[in-house]
This record gives C-alpha cells, structure tokens and sequence, in this order.
C-alpha cells in the first residue's frame, strides 16, 4: 500500500534522527528535516525521546517550526513547552493560529494558560480568550480569525494588492469575505474571481451576495455538514450581529468528521468516546472507565433475561431441550435489531434519511424483519427439530423467530428516530444497547410461546 | 439545528417551484433558481416529478446547468438526459468534469454509454475513456484530469497570465503543477505561492520539489489518509512512468472519509455495505439480500451453542437455575468482545495503532478484559446466588464471566488484527462476528465449570 505513494517512512526518519541527535551532527538532522512535509517532520520528532524532541525542534527554520509543533501531539506539545527557554515558548504559542493555540490551551493546566495568556500581544490575547469563550464543538471553537476582508469599493487590482499583503500571514486566502462599516458580512468571492476579473472592476460588483454562513454557536456536525454539502474551502462565521468573527477551513472540518465517524462507531460498539480520540494513548484504568457504565448498563438491562427465565422454569423443567435454542434465537434476533438501528443511524447523521421521512423508515424496517424472520424461521426449524426431536421445540422456535426479528427490526428502526425527535444522541440506542432489549423480549417471547403450546397441545414430544 | 445557518429551506423551494411549474410563470422560476447554491438548486430539483426536472432544469442558465446536474442523484441525471433532447445531452455531457462524467457513466446502462462517448469530442472522449480504465476506488477513478501544469522557465507573471486564461474551466486553480518536457511532475506550487511571488521569479525557483504523490491505482483510502494528514486541498496523480495525470481534489476526498466511515459502521452492524450509500433508495428485497447473508452466516456459526448446550443437557436437568444465566453471562461477554474489536478496527482504520503495534494492543486488551471481567463478576454473583439460591450457579456464573471477558476481549481485539495481517479486511471481525464467536465459547465455558463443579462438590444447593 505504502510502495505506491511518495511518502516518509516515518520509522526509519526517527530512527537516523535519533542516531543523528546522538552523534551531535545538528547539520545532518537540520538536512534531513528541511525538505519534509511539516506532519512528517512533526511525527518523527515526536517518536523522538523527551530529551531529543526540545534539541530537533529547536534546529527547525522558525518558520516551519510553527508549522511543525501544530501539527504535534498535545503531548508532544506540552512537554516541549516544559523544556523550551520562556523566551522560545512566547514565541511559539504567539505565532500559532488562533484556532491551533486553542486547541492547545485546552490541554494545558489552567495555571500554565493563565500564565501564558498574560504574556501573549494584546491582540492575540483578545482574540485567544474570545475563542476560549465559545462552548467545545462549535463553529466558535472551530473557526480561526485570521481571514482576509475586503470593502465593496475596493477595486479587483486593490484587492490583489491586500491579498499579496497579508498572503503569508493567513490561514487561507483562496476564500475572500466583503464587510460593510458595522463589519457585517456582505459577500463572499473567491481568489479564483478575483484573478479572473478586470483590475478595475468593484468587488461590489464581483462578489456573490448569497452567502451561506453560520454562528459561533452551531454545532459543528452542522458545520462540516454544509461544508461537505456545498464543496466550500472555508465557511463564514458571524456572530449574533451578522458581524464576520471568523472562518472554518475545510481541513478541520476533514477531523470534525472523522471525529464524529469514531464516536458513532465507538457508540455502535458500546464504548464510551472521550473528547479526543485517544484511546490507545489512555492507561488501562481510562480504558476500563471508560467502557465499564455502558457494561454496566446493559448488564443491568440484561438481568432481565434472568428474571424471565427464573419465572418461567416450569415450561424449562417439563421440556429442558427448549434451553438449547434461546442463545441462538436471542443472538439471532440481535443481530437484525443491529443491523436496523446501524443503518438508521447512520442514516440520521448523513441525512440520508430525511426523504423516506420517519413512519417510512420504520416501516420499510418491519416488513424487512417479516422478510428476514420467514427466511431465518426456514432455517431455525428444521435444525431444532433434528437436533431435540421435539416437534414442540421447533414449532416454539420458529415462531418466536419470526416475532423476534420484526420486534428487532421495528425496535431498531423507531427508538434511535424517537431519541432524535426528542433532541437525545439517536446513537445512544445503537447495537448494543437495541441487541440487550431484544434479548430480553426475545426470551419472553420463545419461553411464552412454549408455554402457550405445551398447555394448549398438551404435548410432549 | 438549521435556523442557526442561513441555508435554503429544500421542501419549502420544492414546493414553490412546483406550484410556479403548474402555473407555467417560468421567469419566477428562474429568479428563485438563479440566487441558490447548485447543490440547494439540485436538491430541489430532484424533488420534483419527473416531467417538471425537465422543464425546470432547462430555465437554467447554461453554465449554472452543468453544476447543478453535477450534484443530481445519478437517477435524476439519468431521467433527466431520457428527456432532454440529444443535442442538449451531449452537450451537458461534453461540459462535465471528467471525473462526474465517469461517474454518471458508470450508473448508465452500457449501451447509453457507448453512444454517448461516440458523441464526445475526441479530447473528451481520450479522457472519458482513459478515466473508465482504472479500478473503481483508486486515485485515477477519483482524479479529475482538468488542472494547470506550468514549466519551470515560465515566469510568476508568465504563469499568472495561464492561471487566469484556464481559471474558468479548470476544477481548482489552487494548486498548481510544474511539469517537464516528458509530461513527468518536476515539483508543486500553491496559487498562494505565486500571488506572493516576484513577478520576474522562475517558477523552477519558487516550487517546492519534494511533492507528495499517489499513483493511478493508489487505493483510495490511502488518497484520503494523505490529503487529511497534510491538510492539501488537492494531490497530483502519476502513472507508472512519473507523468502527471490527474489530480484528486479535497471534496472528492471527503466523501471517500464518509463512504469508507459508512463502510466500517454497516460492518459492525453486519450490514453488507453496497458499492453506493443508496440502503434508503434501494428496494425492499435489495434490503434483505444486503443483510441475510451476514445473518445466516451468524445464525450457522451461533447454532454452536444448540449443539454445546444439547450436549450438556444433563447438566441443566440436575440445575435447572443454571439456564437462567445463560444469556447474560453470553450477552455481557459479546459486549466486552465488542468493544475490543470496535476500538481495534477503528484504530487500524485511522492509523492510531501504529504506535502501540499489534502485541501490546492485544496485551492491554486482555488486562482490560481480566479487569472488566473481576468487576462484572462482582455483580453477576450476588445477583445470581439471589435469583437461583443456588451458591454452586452463583460461583459457576462469577467464574464464568471472568473467564468468558478475558476471552472476549482478546479475541476482539486479536482476531482483526489478524485478519489486518492476512491482508484481509479486519472489519469482517467486527462486532457481531465477535460476539456470535463469544456466544458459542462463553455457553461452553459456562456449562463446563457447571459440570466440573458439579462433580467435585456434588453439591445440588
């Protein structure tokens, strides 16, 4: 897979770096990172040991180690902190992008951003606690306020001119934003219209009036949604005023989905997801904590299978060849429960969904659970008629198999649709939890069936 | 959620256009088209009925029509081009970039396709068919071939004057490529870079010569994991001969992130995933078809535990209670399974693992699970000592759980590792194979430390 692309083995960069830091031959490592790709350069420095990591990032170019450390771990980044001379540290945190400092204040103990608050520029202080100010997850925290704002009255060779002026010191410059006198967004061009238009044309003129634009406080899924909607670079942020305060690019919005991708799988797995995805670099108890209350939960749900079974051990006692099927149909009907909830929920967040509308869904889902209950039942009987030899076994298992899978089915579709209705993550009634209930009903159902075919037949093989 | 942006109301401008169509006003619909984003303009007019899409999509301004028919559903584009008369087709066709016209191409029925390649100019149809010759999910069936290659004599004013003259039929002018008499990528620069540029600068001294590149059959998974790792909003693609071929923009990779994310989430949900992310579209028996396989699969493997459970009926008859705890103690194991193959397969998908590599992740998911297993045993034995009365199925279950958690999460977390290194996909491990596997085990383990109990301390209560 790798031998295709033109890439760094990153390994063996780390590995020279190290031998190189080693030997004291700065020049040989200062060579081998200039020509990397700054996320190359940033991974190998930060295999490096602690001790390393400070002397190769000091013999980056200042230009690039900007560059470099923002795209570090937030580890990596904290513990360089620690070692770098206050001096370099200011510097460092004064010249990232807004939106990279936030993220990495946010890591940081308070005390620590606190104190480098103090010593930041006026103006990026500003800028830096009124990004903090924004609730996690929202445009707010997402945008950057580095952008490039031109005026209605600008002509297009004015504007080339403002735009080769702040090119180095942008985030990008490919999306371009008009603002009146009270700083309120009023058009939008990009570098492309700009460099097709006649030098003398107004960006009143150029610019496109229909901008789609959000506040600092919508939710980023929404964010990422219309950025993958429209194929935007950057999307506008305004605050409650209709005022520009900010961008989102649309490599941030790349992580934001990836982001959501892990929670919804996570979520599908029955694993709490933290606020990074950090799983492998947690220690065993996180690990545990953060799987153990969703464990706990449908264990919980799951001792209901056991109080059923416990009240109904007279049908178990008369026929005990029914035990042999209750993992099998449970298991079963499980599996179709999950097979529903996944494909609506992932259906809810793509929207997707939003044609077929909810009552639909469900039952396009149910008739699908009719459809898969007869086929699964065609399988289910004969097997647990050879295997007991109990007609009565394979009629009460076959039943139940088919009322099983429509009940999954349905349950599936309609309670992660009710949590959305009712503002609630639909991702909270994902497999796991929609395969415990099924278990439960599910040994209700075979073990009722059984006793209402043992009284009424009276038979016994 | 949506009042928070200032995007269309879809169905209100379906309804609009609808009711304007009815009463023929079509320059009202053409004043609500015109203002709106193509994929808002597609979105509605994919809404409409059939005979309307027509009509509406023909007010189009010309260039608008292009975008908007690149963002129809392909069963829209195709109604739309059995409606329009064939020159209108085949100039819409004509116009479209490469990469959605292989698109389109590839929902046609084969015999359409023909004709219409016949019909394109010969440069079109050269890239069209070049295009339809790669594997589907590789970078040369992503790639658009439309992008602006410069020579390293030509000056920053030189290719300046070439960006501006291509700017308007070329997918991205962000990115610009600087090839050699030979057609082979000599090195990259960004608009940026030349904007800032002196006008007199070479453009062989201003590019950057270490350039990141992927192949025609680079997979496309791979293209999405460099464009998010080095935050590019495009990469060039070369064939075997280093000539510069294509280029794979930042929003086609965005919607390989969500069809691949899609992919992983329907695998945990034993849903087989369809080339396209159409399960809402598609028909009823479609529905079916793309679950029951993975359901008999699951259904063969589970009646594993009819045969372990038929084989120790002896066992139950003489501790009836014993049944009661059978779905718990499976339900609970395949959900610590499940979380250990869900953060395995997730961390082999985005790369996280690779730090930890595969023995110590198998290492920590065992502890987890020895850990997770002592606290679940911890309720599991008062509940079922208290439930069945019974000390012999309290110890049974508590020690089963123990053994049935340590079990599951290591073959959750080992069995898609395995698979990653056969080379075969480590989703088809995922959570409903994982716990099925854990379903057989876990009633085996459970029954024997029953029987095995049974027999040392022939107790009976």
């Amino acid at each position: 897979m790798a031998e295709t692309t033109t890439t760094t083995a990153i390994p063996e960069l780390t590995q020279y770096l190290e031998r190189l830091l080693a030997a004291g031959n700065y020049d040989a490592v200062k060579q081998l990172l200039e020509p990397e790709q700054p996320a190359d350069a940033a991974e190998a420095i930060g295999n490096l040991p602690t001790l390393q990591q400070a002397i190769a990032f000091r013999l980056l170019p200042k230009n690039e180690a900007i560059e470099v450390y923002e795209y570090l771990d937030a580890t990596v980044q904290q513990s360089l902190l620690e070692r770098l001379r206050s001096g370099e540290v200011l510097e460092l945190v004064e010249q990232m992008s807004p939106d990279d400092r936030v993220r990495l204040f946010d890591e940081l103990p308070a005390k620590v951003v606190r104190n480098l608050l103090q010593q930041l520029s006026p103006e990026e202080r500003r800028v830096t606690a009124q990004l903090l100010g924004y609730e996690t997850e929202t445009a707010g925290r997402l945008m950057t306020t580095e952008f490039i704002d031109l005026k209605e009255f600008h002509s297009a060779s004015q504007a080339l001119t403002i735009v080769r002026r702040r090119a180095l010191t942008t985030e990008t410059i490919y999306s371009l934003y008009v603002t009146d006198a009270a700083r309120q967004l009023t058009g939008i061009l990009s570098l492309r219209d700009l460099v097709v238009a006649d030098p003398e044309d107004l960006i009143g003129a150029v610019m496109t009036r229909e901008v789609v634009r959000v506040h600092t406080d919508t939710d980023q899924e929404e964010v990422a949604r219309l950025i993958k909607r429209y194929d935007f670079l950057a999307l506008p942020v305004v605050d409650r005023e209709d005022r520009l305060v900010g961008i989102v690019t649309v490599d941030d919005v790349i992580d934001v989905i990836e982001q959501e991708a892990t929670r919804d799988l996570y979520a599908a797995g029955a694993v709490q997801a933290g606020d990074e995805d950090d799983y492998f670099q947690s220690n065993l108890f996180e690990v545990a904590k953060r799987r153990v209350l969703w464990l706990l939960v449908l264990l919980i749900t799951n001792t209901g299978t056991s109080a059923v079974i416990a009240s109904q051990q007279g049908v178990l006692q008369r026929v005990v060849q029914l035990a042999a099927f209750i993992p099998l149909l449970i298991g079963t009907g499980g599996n179709v429960g999950a097979q529903s909830s996944t494909v609506v929920i992932r259906g809810l967040s793509t929207n997707r969904l939003q044609a077929l509308g909810p009552w639909r869904t469900v039952g396009r889902e149910a008739l699908a659970g009719v459809l898969l209950g007869l086929l699964l039942a065609a399988v289910v009987v004969p097997w647990s008629w050879q295997l007991s030899g109990e007609p009565l076994v394979a009629v009460a298992a076959g039943v139940s198999m088919l009322c099983i899978s429509i009940l999954a089915a349905t349950a599936g579709a309609s309670l992660p649709l009710l949590f959305d209705q009712l503002g609630l993550d639909p991702a909270l009634m994902s497999a796991p939890f929609i395969t415990t209930v099924v278990d439960v009903a599910g040994v209700f159902i075979y073990l009722q069936t059984a006793a209402w075919l043992l009284s009424h037949l009276g038979a016994n093989g």
